[in-house]
């Protein structure tokens, strides 16, 4: 993920832009743009808030002053709207009328999809806190949008919601970025796991060196009877093969095998000066 | 997803814990079990909380109550991860000495297949407001798991954090519940990375006693200085916990360790009677 340029996952973002309808609570707006911000997201558009300007938004939007001067505030949703391509509705389950309903993740990306590749204009429409958006409101809306709940309890509230839709929005863009990335260069180096690490890891080649190597250590100093190893070898490889040693590690464990070697071979003994390994 | 039994997925979760350490704000540990119980999480272990009981708790946990009355109150974090099998710790990505890391869809995929096929225990660890978990602390984890965000902003709070990891939780189950559904329709063989393991594997309170022991080794055989181990028990620590040991071959290795340090000490020499240890 290091190979990512932050500016380009924002300048993607900047096309999904987050609708709040008449919202109550300032504070909720105030955490909307903190976890847009921490996501890469910058529009927010409020329909009619009931209470705005007010300090509790600056707040909790600590470090996202520069969105709060991006607001943009509308009479009614359609205004906020209007220019986008692609609209959806944050919605629990049951509707009178059942509308096409997509969960956050597959939603996040058919978004991203639509931005990348059509340069279309995205919007999330989220409802006020105590009964959501109405029935005419969602009818405005492409797709419903839902994030799968504990259905026995099942009530994120929105600054909630919000974070985990602008988390999905993000996620699917770095998926993208990252398809693309791959699409363009043949040598991206990715381990199975998605890991960071520091140290580049041991190849194959070099373990069928390590396993010759504890395996003698062990035959010397009698843990092991070469003529009968049983499942010892085995034991060993299934151990050390699913660590994936780093190169570090794997002269480390090899410094370790050698002096036990040579402890037991009488060319090292204990309180010899030091050698320094680690 | 609507096959899905709710219940069944609540009990998944279970074995996934939320560990908070030294958390000050009461309001925090109130938005965790809100977004804990949304997401169908139950445990939550806070380790040496700096306010509690406090009503905000109370308050911001709304409709949570059944989980204020199972949380579990520690003085360590050893105390709250020692029967757990995997441990994760939150991160920032600068670390004086790299872990692997994973990000959080990878990490609770990680964690949903450990507690599905394997039954193992699960602990998120989360540090302070202001400056998260100590190096020692994060020592303790067998990885680290990051949330990727806006790196030219990148603030999650304690509660948006768990909120992500929870949510993330629940989607890894809910994918692996629809494929256990998908699985019984058509005889499914296992593949290679869904191994079924044939012996336990030990849990964080066992390998306690392993570093040490292999530490003990290193100092006796004058391979580490004990005055000045520098980054050597730490490297081992990294190395060792993200292998996961199970028993036998925890036994085996601490049986190596022994094996050695009496060769070293005399009480053991090359060519007595073999003891067949495999």
């Amino acid at each position: 993920m290091d190979i990512i340029d932050n500016a380009a996952i924002s300048q993607h973002l900047s096309h999904v832009r987050i609708v709040m309808v008449n919202t109550t609570l300032p504070a909720n707006i105030g955490s909307a743009l903190r976890a847009m911000k921490t996501m890469g997201l910058s529009k927010l558009v409020l329909v009619a808030p009931k209470t705005y300007p007010h300090p509790d938004i600056d707040a909790l939007a600590a470090g996202a002053t520069d969105l709060i001067e991006q607001i943009e505030i509308v009479e009614t949703l359609e205004d906020a709207i209007k220019d986008c391509h692609l609209v959806f509705g944050t919605s629990a389950r049951s509707r009178t009328i059942p509308w096409p309903l997509l969960d956050a993740r597959p939603a996040a990306e058919k978004s991203m999809q639509a931005v990348i590749h059509d340069q279309q204009e995205i919007a999330i429409v989220f409802g006020r806190e105590d009964r959501g958006l109405t029935n005419e409101e969602l009818a405005l809306a492409n797709y419903h949008v839902t994030i799968p709940v504990n259905s026995d309890y099942g009530v994120l509230n929105v600054a909630q919601a919000i974070q985990v839709l602008c988390y999905e929005m993000r996620m699917a863009t770095l998926a993208f970025a990252d398809k693309q990335h791959d699409d363009q260069a043949v040598m991206h180096v990715t381990d199975s796991e998605d890991m960071h690490w520091d140290e580049p890891l041991v190849t194959h080649e070099q373990m069928e060196q390590f396993y010759p190597h504890i395996e003698k250590m062990l035959a010397e100093i009698e843990f092991m009877d070469p003529q009968n190893p049983r499942l010892l070898p085995l034991r060993l490889r299934r151990l050390f093969g699913r660590i994936q040693l780093d190169k570090m590690e794997y002269h480390l464990l090899r410094g370790i095998f050698s002096r036990v070697q040579a402890l037991n071979n009488g060319t090292w003994k204990s309180s010899k000066p030091k050698e320094d390994q680690n």
